[in-house]
């Protein structure tokens, strides 16, 4: 770490020991809470052929494996292409955006299993897991992606390991209240996932908050060409979002009306994004900023509705509003959260999750509340929203407010949890940057040294580009 | 807008208000006919456990869904990463090119699914959607991505709007016509999306000749990692056009042979075009050019017999004749059709699609008229062809003869159509650029701005960079 | 070719002649044995309703195509997107990377149909081929993939599609010894695949040694974005690598067990790579050639396990080990290899596929030999190791045995392999650059030449580039 030295502010950003140590430690407990707790489900246990018998499946295909690995892989690919690649349009910060949400999502997916599995696949003191619970720990590290979004170059790899760590955690017992107390349908995550992980990545970056970051101003920009590399992540995220969406619902006509619904609300979302980008610049022209996050919003916010029967033009209208709530929210609301309130948000994520996120949990709410037998069918009406056992005397509109009552927890959880995250984050030994290096690889990485002075400039910005 | 102002043939691309006005109106329409007549199919809708019992399946692994939606995804991708990444070959024009394709495709999958539902899914009084509706509206809007290819860079976004939605009308009637009028079969849409898209766009950018586009010359090639993006549209492309030619078609062994078909003639079509691009040219090197357009020429020409007996050494001959006649194209005919008939086709895809079009119409007439009860078995006959109901007494010579007609229609459609269009889009009032503004995103784009000037300097090591 | 003339070691780069020749040759060779040889396997022929009826088979969703044809997609993506883009790191040789490889691949798959369909799929003198056939000849070529990243910039594109000849032949007759003669589970291929590959190309490199490399030095290294492009590739490995390893396993338990296993191992196997990349490092910074590469160790390393009861706990072990061992490797053992051995490995395979294909095939020899009935269920270990008719007396711990015999027997036929094939490569004929051109585009491509010498100045077009 030379640079730092030689400049004011400077801090300890020196990772040799630390993150190593965390990164193992990390993963050596991970190895003993697997050995103690971790097994194959019976889809994937090799005991399968009897299990088969004894379910009475005639064949193989009935594995749930070949109703959701393909939805898996696109999760997957979001995930780590999509987010990762989202937020390489910083100049400078492209093999952190990649490289670090690569490292967060790998130690996130193995705690989530954990997590999640105690709360939902826990049988005889065993773990049992299967390709739904691949998909389920995806999903709680897309919560920390989110969240990442909000702190994106001005955090340590070592915090980052530390907030998934613990928002992993938080995800999962928020989780449990609204999948297990509140019975509450969210099966593409509006409230879950977008809600819970973007105001808690907003409440962290509040705490950590900088007023000298405009010293690194000069790099919170992007260049020509990583627009485009975030062009891949928007485009991965757009594509896929309708298997996000439906890849847990229950087989069957609930995952085919997940991805039709998520399919109209995306592409709507794109029209009205590129319309008010347009009209909300004075030249008229649009911008990439806008493009590459505002037209994911229809996804975020038909997150919980999508696998009801919310129908096509339904997922029409929420696209096209959360399109135009996200650009106006990029143009209006950043600026005026980072001045007035410190809440210094790089990627706009409370453009792209936090309000869109809202939208979802309300428009799944007024869909569970307004849903009907005659609609669904009797026996759909049923399976939808899994008014067995002791929800049997559940109505329509207890439904809807119990959804009302999983975004306030969501919304609780994310604030609170948050701000004590944020705190321990706060601690100075984690070995963040000083605001002047921050939105910098070269704090963490090797960047290679362009031998001839001339190839690309941006890495040695203290040597002039013309001597 | 300031550029043009200060130049001679300024031209007013200002879209502060026409094109929110345009995208607005347009999504408006979209949801109040969906409104009107877009319905849950009954795969999708919740009543599916009542249409499960009375169809008589035994398992939900029996909904299309599951048949269909992993292709579904591939095609997705193709549309929106695939060509949209293809075309940022050009060296200033990337965020018009991704986004762009972003932006009509977006609109025009709406407009096709009601388009197509009106011609294929219309029952009493609604259009009833699933996952092959969509994979069919992404097949249509293929084919305007297809004809923006030849337009790319010369058009403004409210042009490229207006073209999206007569060419989805028109696409949709020719479809029609072949499919339901004609019986032909065309699954990998060698005549409706090749054929019909690349002949359509040809002719409008005839119509839109611009006698001084070499002003813009100097921003029509690429550079050194424009290609480089380019290249991930080549290759997803490629690797999933088996999706694509199998997508549509029937369960069972015809998606399975579609795909194998394709693979074969997509691999065999590498080979010549790289024997092609380094024999015609002078010095022996390989053309990035022709290894990103010809390689795919391929897929396009088994689009309509990959899913018939054409067996695979027959997919290799397809394949290795179209990637010869593409990368010929490339080096003689795009000049020709410039210079000569004024056919001013950006991205080549006279050669990527227009004549591999052609060749998969003739390659399926000739494999339709070929085949035997021998070959195909006596009900694969009859399904492979669907001689059922008005159609059991087709023979295969007349079959081959309707299909060659869908050829002359698709072409007829395609030219009249874009006759028309392009004398649409001439109109004074869509906002294009300039001649020596076109291929240059900051028309209508924000470009970031690259505060120290010496950014990306890496492709010109010999010179300095401050001299 | 115009600047090796004007240097001292010139050679002949011309390709005008051989490449057209030698591409045009193999493909009409591929066309005459296909004609001669491959036909349709049962499920993509139109018979297939006759076979349905024959098989008792209800639905066409048992078609293996349903089985296998999404974990297909996603290996096809890995061999041209994740492999081809992987090796775009070097600054000068993207075009190579993903061009060479594109055209190795497209003829090595070709080429790997007919092999491995006389070894597996050969009946009554024909080929009869499927999507497994696909998915086989895909990982056939997987291994000329990983040879190609030994000599990456060093050989001419006739030499790969020399190597590639070979290397398939070779491949198919190793395979063929193991699975068949020996009778051994390599499903995911660490060593019929990685080892194979791996020694193989290790083997080729050394034997063409070139003394006089570091004359291309300055050209070895990465700039920001090829990283950045690389990390495209690294990660359609990453996240594709359970399709890899689960698509020819059993269908059911087994596909499904692959993937989480795979899933497990490459979770941990990050962490690891992080940790020892920064303590490797005396500024403690991260190193993106190790992000890229040895992060992908945890997948090789559980290709023959992966569908074994090899268990979660397991793999996050395998993982995290092979990660270290990777990172190790890049550090010390690529230095040495190279000073010492003269073995000279451009992307490291040593480290990501070799060293980690060793523990895959030790780490599977150790788990068959420990498998019991217990834990396996009695039909399930039967079916899992196939212990039925010539094999049903053997025990796991023979089977141990004979895994590890396939180790040794994969490495020898790599070694042996490669020093004759390396000596094939070595013959002056095939148009190899010199040393001073290693790892420049130049050499076989159009590169584009920039005509602007401020290349990307675009951004400020008013501003000239050179004040």
């Amino acid at each position: 770490m030379e640079r730092p030295r030689h400049q004011g502010m400077a801090k300890n950003t020196y990772m040799r020991w630390r993150l190593p140590l965390v990164c193992l430690l990390w993963e050596v407990a991970m190895i003993v809470l697997f050995g103690v707790f971790v097994r194959f489900g019976a889809e994937a246990d090799a005991h399968w052929e009897e299990e088969k018998r004894e379910m009475n499946l005639t064949s193989d295909i009935e594995n749930d494996f070949y109703f959701r690995y393909p939805s898996f892989q696109d999760v997957h690919v979001m995930i780590f292409v999509g987010f990762g690649f989202l937020m390489t349009f910083l100049k400078r910060y492209g093999f952190g955006a990649v490289g670090f949400n690569f490292l967060l999502a790998a130690f996130g997916i193995q705690w989530a299993l954990l997590m999640q599995g105690w709360f939902h696949s826990f049988k005889d003191g065993k773990i049992l897991i299967g390709v739904e619970n691949l998909i389920n720990a995806d999903f709680c590290v897309g919560s920390v992606c989110i969240a990442f979004g909000a702190i994106l170059g001005k955090t340590s790899p070592i915090q980052l390991l530390v907030m998934t760590l613990f928002q992993v955690t938080l995800f999962s017992v928020n989780e449990y209240i609204l999948l297990n107390l509140l019975h509450v349908k969210d099966a593409g995550g509006s409230m879950t996932i977008h809600t819970f992980g973007a105001y808690f990545g907003l409440t962290v970056t509040r705490v950590l908050y900088r007023p000298n970051l405009e010293q690194s101003k000069d790099k919170q920009g992007s260049v020509y060409h990583s627009d485009l590399f975030a062009m891949i992540g928007t485009l991965y995220l757009w594509m896929y979002w309708p298997s996000f969406n439906s890849a847990i619902s229950d087989h069957g006509d609930a995952q085919h009306r997940s991805a039709i619904n998520t399919y109209c609300s995306l592409a709507s979302c794109v029209l009205t994004t590129m319309a008010f980008s347009s009209m909300l610049q004075k030249k008229g022209k649009l911008d990439m900023v806008h493009i590459q996050n505002a037209t994911l919003a229809g996804g975020v916010a038909v997150g919980t509705s999508a696998e009801m029967m919310l129908t096509p033009y339904g997922s029409l209208i929420v696209g096209s509003i959360s399109g135009i709530v996200s650009t106006v929210g990029y143009v209006y609301f950043t600026p005026f959260l980072d001045s007035r309130l410190h809440i210094q948000d790089t990627c706009g994520i409370h453009n792209l999750h936090a309000m869109p996120g809202l939208i979802g949990g309300i428009v799944g709410a007024i869909t569970a509340a307004a849903a009907t037998e005659d609609v669904y069918g009797k026996e759909g009406f049923i399976k939808a929203f899994d008014f067995t056992g002791m929800y049997q005397t559940r109505t329509p509109s207890i439904q809807g407010g119990f959804q009302a009552a999983g975004i306030v927890v969501s919304l609780l959880m994310a604030l609170v949890g948050g701000a004590i995250v944020g705190g321990i984050l706060k601690l100075p030994i984690w070995g963040d940057a000083a605001a002047e290096n921050c939105f910098e690889d070269e704090v963490y990485w090797e960047v290679p040294e362009d031998e001839e002075s001339d190839a690309y400039h941006m890495h040695n910005p203290d040597k002039p580009a013309s001597p």
